[in-house]
């Protein structure tokens, strides 16, 4: 076997062949052997200790050396990890990747090369990093109807809210705090503007339905916006906040795939996913609630993952066959005004009499049912706080636009869907 | 295909492969046709429509069929199953069960039939229901070193101890309150004793350590001596009390395996395992933390996990492979003497000057360190509740047995492991 790249992910893996090939030959039946190491700098200082003679800045001609079986490629990016791929594909040698930026941009066209020439392209570790997600829909719920995917998988965000949630931190201080332990790059727009979320919600609509859902059709809200008096708020009534990457498979066959934050009760296992790690919780028609919880991101987890699709890519080797390969349709996607759940809402008004009648009024001609309301003096001003019945996202946004230009109303503020399934007891146990 | 038994799971199953067929057909390539469904008692009414024609009382012709090329077995128990199953395996046709009893007595002998044959024997359903918990162990984490497992296996006295933990509900209500919804047995002893949770956890250490260990090898504990004082005191100090089962690998090759109350710090992920559902935790040396959770139980839970193992066997046949089989070794069982850990313990004392001294000289005679105390008066009596630092688990019960025999303590009261693993952030997100 070969691996092209040696960054954090690429080390870890060697690490872990030089380290314990034996042991895993010994317990799985395969044997991996190191045939080389392809970087952009064979000079360069590496964290593992890797013979002189198995380093290469040639990766092409590694890939077409005739002891490679199996190709790693750990590079990350376009060029050159495409062309790579695409010559060890073509020359029937399984891949493994854990380069998601190459598979939402050239997934597809690789697929079709990889089953083409009837041999594996498995990518575990590019959608979840350590988490092996793909093996539990793919494989384990290969015959169940899912109906809803809720996923916490972006780690620098869930750090930043979990500070917010539990430390009252405000947005900025958390950012800092992220920033300083690593967890958050010096731009983290890509994280905190949900737009890495929204890229594994599109991959996980695919996953789950066989929906061909791009990254632009998934509806995307950031964590930028939130302020952390409706963090605390949510925390008091029972909920903790949450960054979700959510697709649901509606009875009429569209799909909803959106990324926003969330109030999840505190009872429910994606509200206790703190820090950095990530969990995927995956509701079938069978199966019932499943989650699956993990390290995200990081060299050793990552290395992990890729590990066990290595195993899984030469087992099939040897037995001449490759993984299935999922069927992927287009679908509709639903517009997020269509999206029917309850809100919390927040808003600033004057503290002086008929307000709550006037702010009601408009609530109830966009047909929006108030569940709940509670209203804090500021000075001259009163904050109020609303939960809401089901509504429908569209009249929701109309009665906050509504508000917006009502006389009373200061400021609106935040806008919360709150999430509903709760696992509940079944009579089996 | 064949389903030989037709009750929870077996219902549940042939529902889904009536009603799914086609669309499970679309989406994996796999064509399930029900060739007959063996049951006891043909005249018995079921939940599912089948043709009377699917429908036979003489389960061994139907194996035999020669358009039978897989066979389910959710009948449970050893006979006629053991039989059934071998009979299917000596004639080449995998065999997938969701029978816990058959693999615990019978497994090694039915792996080593199938092996032999070349087909598959796939189990996923037995383990832990619908939590897709081998595929995890065998495929995704194949390459891994994983060196603990830590497991909330059982629903029954799961959902016992949050009535406990959530409402200070007693032992005797809450096992009663089971009982009544259907998820506690009219006698319980599997479930509150361990004795359930340690055949999981038995399995568990195969799955998890290629280690060969018994039943009667793991050291087991239930939740009938818990005091709802100590499970209050534990929510207190920031700690859940969950029945756990524990596999560990330790440096030397010894495996720990061991079911028995715990104090899970609040914060950690299995805390928010409640009610009926069961999870998995699990740590790998590069993979870092990865937890499963799901229902344990329950028909339709049951049968998807059958339906993942029915689409791994067919496309296996298809391809004329098999599942790469474990390898079990025998280990030395470490006793649970030499645990170490953290523990919690109670006692009741007379309130009078000088217990606490002698208490404290107690601890210190036995080399078991005192982290924090706490004391409440109870009329003459005071209530004395310890945390230890890290301590071995041998000097605990000697400090115990030492305690009972002082003649200022009245009554010694619970002890409780404290389970000290708490996912730390790392360095990347």
């Amino acid at each position: 076997m070969a691996v092209l790249g040696c960054g954090n992910v690429g080390a870890a893996l060697v690490d872990v062949l030089l380290r314990r090939g034996r042991e895993i030959a010994n317990r799985t039946g395969v044997q991996l052997e190191l045939a080389g190491v392809a970087v952009a700098d064979p000079q360069k200082p590496r964290p593992v200790d890797i013979a002189a003679d198995l380093i290469t800045s040639d990766a092409s001609s590694l890939v077409g050396r005739s002891d490679v079986d199996v190709v790693v490629e750990v590079i990350g990016g376009l060029t050159p990890a495409q062309g790579l791929v695409e010559q060890a594909l073509r020359a029937k040698r399984p891949v493994v990747t854990a380069n998601k930026a190459l598979l939402a941009v050239h997934g597809g066209e690789l697929a079709d090369i990889a089953s083409a020439n009837g041999v594996d392209l498995l990518y575990e570790a590019a959608v979840a990093g350590g988490i092996p997600l793909i093996r539990l829909l793919r494989e384990s719920l290969a015959g169940e109807r899912i109906v809803r995917v809720i996923g916490i998988v972006n780690g620098t965000t869930n750090f930043i809210l979990t500070r917010m949630v539990e430390d009252a931190t405000s947005y900025e201080d958390a950012l800092a705090e992220a920033q300083r332990l690593g967890f958050a790059e010096r731009d983290p727009t890509a994280d905190v503007e949900g737009e890495d979320a929204a890229a594994k919600a599109a991959i996980l609509a695919g996953l789950a339905f066989g929906a061909d859902v791009a990254m632009d059709d998934v509806y995307r809200e950031g964590i930028t916006g939130l302020d952390k008096v409706d963090i605390e708020t949510a925390r008091q009534l029972g909920y903790v906040v949450k960054l979700l990457a959510v697709v649901e498979l509606e009875p009429d066959g569209a799909v909803s795939a959106r990324v926003h934050p969330a109030m999840i009760p505190a009872t429910h296992p994606l509200a206790s996913v703190r820090d950095a790690f990530n969990a995927v919780f995956v509701e079938g028609e069978s199966s019932g609630e499943l989650m699956l919880y993990g390290r995200g991101a990081g060299g050793d987890p990552t290395a992990s993952a890729v590990l066990g699709d290595l195993i899984d890519a030469a087992r099939n080797l040897q037995r001449g066959t490759a993984a299935p390969s999922p069927r992927i349709v287009p679908v509709a996607v639903r517009p997020i005004e269509e999206l029917r759940c309850p809100y919390y809402l927040s808003l600033e008004a004057f503290d002086r009499p008929g307000v709550l009648a006037a702010v009601a009024a408009v609530f109830g001609a966009h047909g929006v049912s108030i569940r709940s309301m509670e209203q804090v003096g500021l000075g001259d001003e009163a904050r109020l706080m609303f939960l809401t019945h089901e509504a429908r996202e569209g009249d929701v946004r109309a009665t906050l636009a509504e508000l917006e230009r009502l006389d009373e109303v200061d400021r609106v503020g935040g806008m919360l869907r709150v999430m509903v399934s709760n696992p509940s007891p079944s009579g089996d146990a």
